[in-house]
């Protein structure tokens, strides 16, 4: 069997830097391709390249250009042939760093930036990946004995709970909230499309907790300290759900302990 | 008591000019604010504002200029000092006029126009009037006796029933689904934060049903005649829905028959 291909996009901090630090551990034949809109401020990143020269590939690409995403799907056609999971890891709470406390607060233009970011992203991502995860080897994962239910590949969309709008009671974070439930909408349209498709790719959302990262930062002294994850830690549960994860689990958003989130 | 002030966003065509003839008709003391993009080229809408010179006012409003809602609002503050009902009725399936079928269909341009018009748009609405509805007479929905419950006034999202991400079986429509899905977040997070102030606003999300307008016509020839509404009949249908409103019924998202949607 080919040996497998993991994209993290958003690699450069936080989460998407802990899952290229895993899968580097616990995958030891794996690659990993590391995507980040600047590589030359991803000093760690860049470090961790070294540390592990003839497995880690940064590739330099902002989401928010369409044409970024299909330059880096070519690249990784010609150089790998397949990826067998892909990971959408950036995102930001909102353009000012810190997520509305009311709607006094709400702009167009943040919330337009925001949904750019975490919602067309991640989809734009999954367009141009999608061939490719077709022609995975479904590394990660279980797969079925009955070889019509295996997959080829698994999308992971990383949303929040507040993400969903039926555990809502809070309100705020407007423009954060509504492009995690519209990315979610977007992991449950592409789980029914890539269902269909012979071979099959899985596509799950995954909440990762609230985890020591830059994104929420200014919320830290709100959250008691076992609430609050390392992303090493948050990494650890996720690729637990990500290695249970078949065809028969794909089109839902999980929580770090594996519960079904509501919508 | 100040006669009645309805606001129909959207409102030269389809449901919005619906809305407008709809309250003309069964609350005559009321005035209708009815705004749109081109009023130079809504002929049905300048008609019926001439029939009822004293009672309609179209005021040309692009919601995806920020700089437009505000300055609306201020024209509807000085001219009326209140609203009691918002109705966000503007949408667009995709700039194409067509759905996304596949992956292959989706673009970053398309999916962010949509998300501006149907998702951005309703949201800026409430920004800029919500100060307006907490000075509405609440003569739209139903008044509890006790004080503390009443409301002020209501806002109403035009959403659709594929923008509910639990209902999704098909797939398909990856933009107006996602946008519709970020709308009802929003509404919820509306009433959330409206339903805490005091006067309240009542927001909710409504589903017109698959209505004969220009949004939906690419797709009429596989709708069965019995399913496929006028708008005068959808119209109906959510009146009825919006007459019965209480701060009790806020933040969810109801058919056009009145039974609540999943998220």
């Amino acid at each position: 069997m080919a040996s497998p291909v993991a994209l993290i996009q958003g690699a450069s901090r936080g989460l998407g830097l802990e899952f290229c630090k895993h899968v580097l551990k616990n995958k030891s034949l794996a690659s990993v391709i590391a995507t980040c809109r600047n590589p030359d401020g991803a000093a760690e990143l860049r470090g961790l390249a070294e540390q592990h020269r003839s497995r880690v590939t940064i590739l330099k690409l902002d989401v928010n250009r369409e044409e970024d995403v299909r330059g880096a799907a070519e690249r990784v056609k010609e150089n790998f042939g397949r990826v067998d999971l892909l990971v959408n890891a950036a995102a930001m709470l909102h353009p000012s760093g810190k997520g509305e406390t009311s709607l006094r607060d709400v702009s167009a233009q943040g919330i337009i930036t925001t949904l750019t970011t975490n919602t067309v992203g991640p989809l734009i991502m999954a367009k141009y990946f999608t061939p490719l995860l077709q022609k995975g080897g479904g590394a990660f994962g279980q797969q079925p004995a009955e070889k019509a239910k295996q997959h080829s590949g698994i999308i992971v969309n990383i949303t929040a709970k507040v993400g969903s709008i039926g555990d809502n009671g809070l309100g705020g974070w407007y423009s954060y909230r509504m492009s995690k439930a519209a990315l979610n909408m977007a992991t449950r349209n592409l789980s029914i499309e890539l269902g269909r498709s012979r071979p099959k790719v899985v596509c799950v959302s995954l909440h990762p907790g609230t985890v020591n990262t830059d994104l929420s930062r200014p919320y830290h002294k709100n959250v008691p300290n076992d609430k609050l994850f390392s992303a090493e830690h948050s990494v650890n549960c996720l690729m637990a759900i990500i290695n249970s994860l078949s065809i028969e689990k794909t089109g839902k958003a999980y929580n770090w302990d594996g519960a079904e989130l509501p919508w």
